[in-house]
Parts: C-alpha cells; structure tokens; sequence
C-alpha cells in the first residue's frame, strides 16, 4: 500500500534523557534530509545506520538540536516503510520543535497508533498482533506482559488460524458434496462436520478458559477499599501502594482527583479505584454519595472490606456485607494492636466463606497474609503455563463467544439432519467471527477505532 | 579513563511508543550479547548500525521483548565509550525488565547524569557544556532552549577560553620577567598587565549583562498572583495556562499539591508558583498563611497583582500594594465587563509607573496587552542577538562575579605599584575561577554534585 509520509514523538512526553522523533512513508528520508545537516546526506547512508549531526532550521541554518538519527529502509521496519529515527536530547521543547521541523517539511502529524497501523495494514503483524503490542506498552505486571508478549508474537493468530483452517476445510468439503451430488456422500459429511465443529468448540472452550484471567491481566483487578470512617483504609491503600511501588496513571481529559493507581500484588495488577477520594476524606461513600459508591462496588471486581479490631460490629458494617453481596470480597479486620472489641466469630459468620485476614497495619502485620489472599483468589484454578494461549482481549473474548454460538448452531443443525448446505452458512459465519480477531474481515471504521486507543507515535 | 560499564532508561518515564535503555562501558557489548538474541551477534555487527531481534531471559530462553539493538564503538559515541542502546516497545513494565536483564548480567545502575559525567570525563565535553545538556532537557521556552544549546556547543567555553589565555600569557610574560630581571622591562610589563586585565574586566562584564535574562531563561521567571479573593486569580492563571500550554512539573518528593505550572508567554518562561493553592481556595494568603505567603511573595521575580473593576479600593488592597513595594509588579484590574466601581486614577497613583491592564477575563480581553507587558518587562533594555553568548547558571554567574573581583583587584594593584610578582597571584586566581566554569581546576566533590542533579539516563 502506498501513504503519506507521517511524523511523531515516540518516547514518552516528560523530561528524558532520549527522545525520539519517528518519521515513516515514502519521503521520511527525503524530510529528514532537509532538517538534517551531517558528514553525509542520509539518502547516502546504507540502511540500518546511525549518523550524527544536527537539527537545522533551514532558511537561517540555525542549529535547533545535536541528534543521532537512525536511517531504516523498508521492508525491514516496523512499518514495512522507510522509517528514519532522530534521537535527540529529550526535554519537551527540543522533541516540539523537531518535530514541528518534520511537519513543516512536508510530513503529517501521524495519528495515535498510525505507526503500529501500518505494519497491519502492510501486512507485517495481524489485528491481533497489533493489540498485543499495545497491551505491551500498557502492562502492569510480569505476567500481564507475557500475555501481551505472545499475543505479538502471533501465538493466539496461529491458534486462530488453526481454527479457521478446519472449518475452511470442512467448507471446502461440503461444497464438493453441493457441487457433485452424485458421490451422495452425505452420511459422510454429516459426520465429519461434526468432528471438526467439535474440534472447533473444544478449542474455543480451552481459549475461554483463560479469559478471565486473561483480561484481568490486561485491565488490571479493578478493586476498591471499603469501611467505616477511621478503620484504617487509607493506611491499607498506603501499604499496598508503598510496598508494591504504585503506577499511578492520571486519565487524560479529566482532572487530578480521578487517578489510576495500578500496584503489582504478586503479578496480579491491582487497579484501585477512587484513590484520590480515599485519601482525601477518608470515605468514599462520603465523598462520592451513596449512589454512586454502589456504581463503584458493582464495577469492581475486588472488594477489601475494612473492619475495626477495636470495635464492635455496627449495623453500617452489617450493610457493608449487605452491599457487596456475591462480589469478590476480601474481609480485613484491621487494629489487633488495640484491645479487641469485635466479635470475630460473628464477623466470620459474616464473611460466610470468604477470606478474612486480620492485620495491624500500624505495626505492618499482615500485609503478607493479605497479598497471599489476592493471590490465591486469583490464581484460583490456576490454569498458567507455558503452553496455555491467553485470551485477554474484551473484543476477542466477545468474538469467540459468538463464534461458539454459531459453531454450536451448526453442531445443532447437524444433529436435527439439517442439509449440509444449510449448515454451511453457520460455519462461515463462525470463519468470519474468527477472522475479525485477527483482522481479517474487519471494518474500516472498526480498525480506526481501535488505532485510535493506542499511544501517539506507536 | 577506563570505568565499569553502565546502564539506566533513557526516555521519560510513562507510557511511551519507544523506551530506550542505555549502556556504556568497556562490557556494553559484551553485556548487550548475552541478553540479545538475534542473526548475529553484535560483537559481530558494524559500528553504528541497528538490529533487529529479541530480548531473552538466559536460562530460560523465555523472550522478554521484540527490540532493535544500537551498536555504537568508541570513541565516535555520547559517552566516548563503547554504547549499546536497547529500543524496546516502551512500556513502563517492558523497560524496567530489560534494564533488570542488564544488571543481572554484570552491568551497574548508572547513577543521574553518569553518561554525560563520563562524556566530561572522557574530554568529550567541558564541564559547561555538560551544564548546557541538562538545560537543553530541562528548556521551557526556545529562548531557553537556545541559551542551553550555545552553551553545549561550546559558544560560552569559548569566551572563557579566551580569557584564560589572555591571562596565561600575562602570567607568562610576568615569569620572563622574574626570571630574568637582568632585562628590567618592569614598566612595559605593567603596561601589559594593565591592558590585559581591562580586556578581561570588559568580556566579563559584557557576559554579565546577559545574566539576569539568561537566569530567567533556564529558570523561569517565578511568577505569583495576587489579590482578595473574588477578584479572578483562578480565571487569570487558567487563561494564562490554556492559551500558553501549561508543562506542569510535580517536584519529586513533594505531595502533589506543591506543583509548578510553567507557560510560554512569548517566549518568556513563565513559573508560577503555588498554583494549586490558588485553584483550590482562591487565595494564596489564606491557604498558606501570611507569614509563608510575605516570603512566597519575596522569591517571585514577578507578582500579578489582581484587583476588582467593579468594587472599590479597599485597604486590603492598599496593604497588598504596600507588600510588594520594590518589586517587579503588573497591576491587574479585572471584570471590565462590570459596572466600574474602581477608582482608576488612585490605581495609577498606587501602581507607581507600574504597568498597569484592565482585563475582562470573562470575555477573554485583555489578555493579549498582559503578555506584551510581561514580554516588555522581561525585555527591556534587550541584549538579544546572534552574536551574544548568554550566561544563564547560577554558578558560572557566581565564578564571573568572583573573577571580576579578583582582576579587579589585580588592576588596583597595578595602579598601586605594586611589584608584579605579587599582582602574579590575583591573576592566577581569576585564571583559575574561569576555569571552575568549564570544569578545569574542579574538586571532583563538585562535579559528584553537579551531575547528580541531571536526569537518569542521561
């Protein structure tokens, strides 16, 4: 395919010792040269090689950066285009200006994701690819960006191609039989579409076992920490946060007091939610009201229940349990530095089953019992190793499902005798399905959408 | 020199497009093998040239990261020292794990600004142009940015180079002299001494004309804005921060409502100073205390003092007026889009030859003649040209002003009388204090503490 030669700040926006400024298209090199003034011209430089020089602003010649400036020619790059790199020397005036030089010599300001964008829509990774190497970039944990690692590296495409391979087949098959009624090999396709669509559920079945897991290694354990005034919740959010060295993320387009903060519990991504309001009054109902608090509990899928050691069970603590009823909930009864007041066993009773770990925070005990319990509630039915393809991806996960609801209508329709060309439609269908989650027959508007998620100058 | 080898992120942290980890040293190669896993080795690959491949965790083989390797031999390189630069997928997790790969196989975690102590080391750079690259970083504005680049490329080193020798061969001719007395030129020699230290006396004197701006420039003018409450603070530092592109800098170690907001008003950085204060309670005084405020108020090179259109003068005002006596202020009179209550000819009394601008914030007017009077304030009396080379660091301002005493007092001494040999030591002395400017002549405790204030990774 052929495109407009398109320019971006690669590298994180902040004070950096390195920042990169990416150029990819037809004329990057052709741009770089006009911006450029070194020993050579970059025409002149062999592929895969690094010049020093620098950054001129053209018609006064004034220097505006000192630069390394990388030259790739395609198809060995990661757009399959001719991408030239200028490594300058960081700091957000310099990288600007750079990159305004770029754009006033005759590049477009590339899109979030345009880069990543063209390696797809020049065929060197596939949709799913594409994902993974933004989940990369957005994982919290070791084990979130192995996930995301395979995913790039097409482990689950070739799972997905498998797939769709046999129904391919099976279609290829069946048309035979439509074609050339008179083998009348009927009885045999019968039973062959339902090897192969068994084959396919089973496969889907095996991927949609990990998505759980899977996804809450891509999005993060959405959790949030609840109690009364005063048990202690943010001193649990503080231990969590400094033991695990919080990544806190400000939301873009919105104001300070709605912050991310993501920490690494034992490879599980902790998302905590409402951070902010937590250290600020000490009370998320308080501060966000009670109907938005209940909004925020349904979301979440981890509850820390705070109680007080020193206390003894109030009716709010009885509508605490209330509240978050059938959620994951973890109970902390908190202050066993202080004399007891709360009645364990009716706080047991209360918890029915779910883990209960009691901690004095003060005196930084039972952090660990804490993190074990996270652990073990999430890797409950651990079905980790180095074979298992992880399914991670809200729009893969969604796509499987509805390619196991095709495949088991055709595995109906098989059953009920229904004729083999009828059936066919069903098993297309679930091809299709397959193909969207690595790109194949997939929208236009549906691929910008997802580019436009990614990070700029990826 | 010969050092271990060194590795460190070299891009801002966050989640960026590009990550980039740095090594130098003797190993870097060496080290960089051992986790690279690619056609070749890069022991193997030419100087300055890029790779492609993985990242692997040795023992296991397990891929870490998909990466495009720098292989870059001494001496043409940053450091003077063999460099490898990883550029990996960014990501705050991917980044740190490759860094981790790099330790664990024998390289140290390069402290702040390591790599450009070793390029000062290795006689790459001179100690003000090692200055010059953590300006060029840390630039607010492209004035900035330009002061910070004359100083890396060497323009400032240059004219203290100058100077330097100017004195070298003074002390020379005055050797001769003491050796070999028998020619008693004792009088032409006084002559010289006096010639030359005029020289020197008038090229110092022409960099110190530069400070002030040049002070501003890589540090900001720290600006503060006053007034009672309701007279529109907020309204002026949104309208100041959104038509000017905000760069907000959290200070490391601080809680985050010590944040400084710096914003381009042509050209002029613009820091202002407690602005979280200011948004969330409307008023300095209050939030902070008039105590700490008075000494706030004394910091700032700048106050924009903001009065009321439509309320009377009132003594709170008059007492505001009062504390900033002698200082660098623009009056600020707001809300024109109201009935004017305000007594203009007393504002001009109070202002003093101030300037003095009626806005109306509300409807975005005034706004414009604001930064022409900040612009105008900061450029009076305009030194700017190609030619002039700025002084902007504190301490090389410092180290002139010393040296400017101490020919001065060599020029006294001249006219004095006194015997060269004893003017000798004077001269001597300023030779030595320029030379603390470029890092001639520096205790290595000092430098330690120069570069520890740069950037990681750089």
């Amino acid at each position: 395919m052929e495109f407009d030669t398109i320019a971006a700040i690669s590298t994180a926006l902040g004070e950096g010792a390195i920042g990169i400024i990416r150029l990819s298209g037809d004329d990057a090199i052709a741009i770089a040269d006009k911006l450029y003034d070194g020993k050579k011209r970059l025409e002149e430089v062999p592929s895969h090689s690094i010049v020093y020089g620098y950054i001129v602003d053209a018609p006064s010649g004034e220097r505006v950066e000192e630069v390394m400036v990388s030259v790739m020619r395609a198809p060995r790059t990661f757009t399959r285009e001719d991408v030239v790199e200028i490594n300058c020397h960081g700091g957000l005036m310099s990288v600007n200006r750079v990159l305004h030089l770029c754009l006033k010599h005759g590049a477009r300001l590339a899109e979030p994701g345009e880069f990543t964008k063209r390696a797809f829509l020049n065929g060197r990774i596939d949709l799913s690819q594409a994902e993974g190497v933004m989940d990369l970039i957005r994982a919290k944990t070791d084990r979130a960006m192995n996930v995301a690692l395979n995913q790039m590296d097409g482990r689950l495409s070739k799972q997905i191609q498998i797939l769709r391979q046999a129904l391919l087949e099976t279609v290829a098959h069946v048309e035979v039989n439509i074609d050339y009624p008179e083998y009348d090999a009927e009885q045999m396709t019968h039973g062959l579409l339902q090897e192969k669509a068994q084959f396919v559920i089973q496969e889907i079945d095996k991927l949609l076992a990990t998505a759980a897991q899977g996804k809450i290694l891509r999005e993060g354990l959405s959790t949030v920490i609840v109690g009364r005034p005063n048990v202690g919740k943010s001193s649990l959010l503080n231990s969590l946060v400094h033991e695990n060295k919080a990544i806190v993320t400000d939301i873009p387009g919105t104001t300070r007091d709605v912050i991310e903060e993501y920490v690494n519990v034992r490879g599980v991504p902790l998302r905590l939610v409402d951070t902010a309001g937590i250290r600020e009054t000490e009370d998320i109902v308080e501060r966000i009201g009670v109907e938005r608090s209940r909004e925020v509990l349904k979301k979440a899928d981890l509850i820390l229940l705070v109680l007080n050691y020193g206390e003894e069970l109030s009716s709010e603590d009885e509508a605490l349990f209330q509240a978050v009823e059938k959620m994951n909930v973890i109970v902390i009864v908190n202050k066993t530095d202080v004399k007891q007041k709360i009645d364990l066993e009716a706080v047991k009773k209360l918890a029915a089953g779910r883990p209960l770990i009691t901690t004095s925070l003060l005196r930084d005990e039972g952090v660990d019992q804490l993190e074990q319990a996270i652990s073990d509630l999430f890797f409950e039915g651990e079905i980790e190793g180095a074979d298992v393809t992880y399914v991670s991806n809200t729009r893969h996960i969604a796509l499987l499902e509805q390619a196991k609801t095709t495949i088991e209508d055709a595995m109906g329709a098989i059953e009920a005798g229904v004729p083999v060309d009828l059936v066919q439609i069903d098993i297309t269908r679930t091809w299709e399905l397959l193909g969207e989650i690595i790109g194949d027959s997939v929208q236009e508007s549906l691929i910008d959408q997802l580019f436009s998620q990614f990070c700029l100058g990826k």
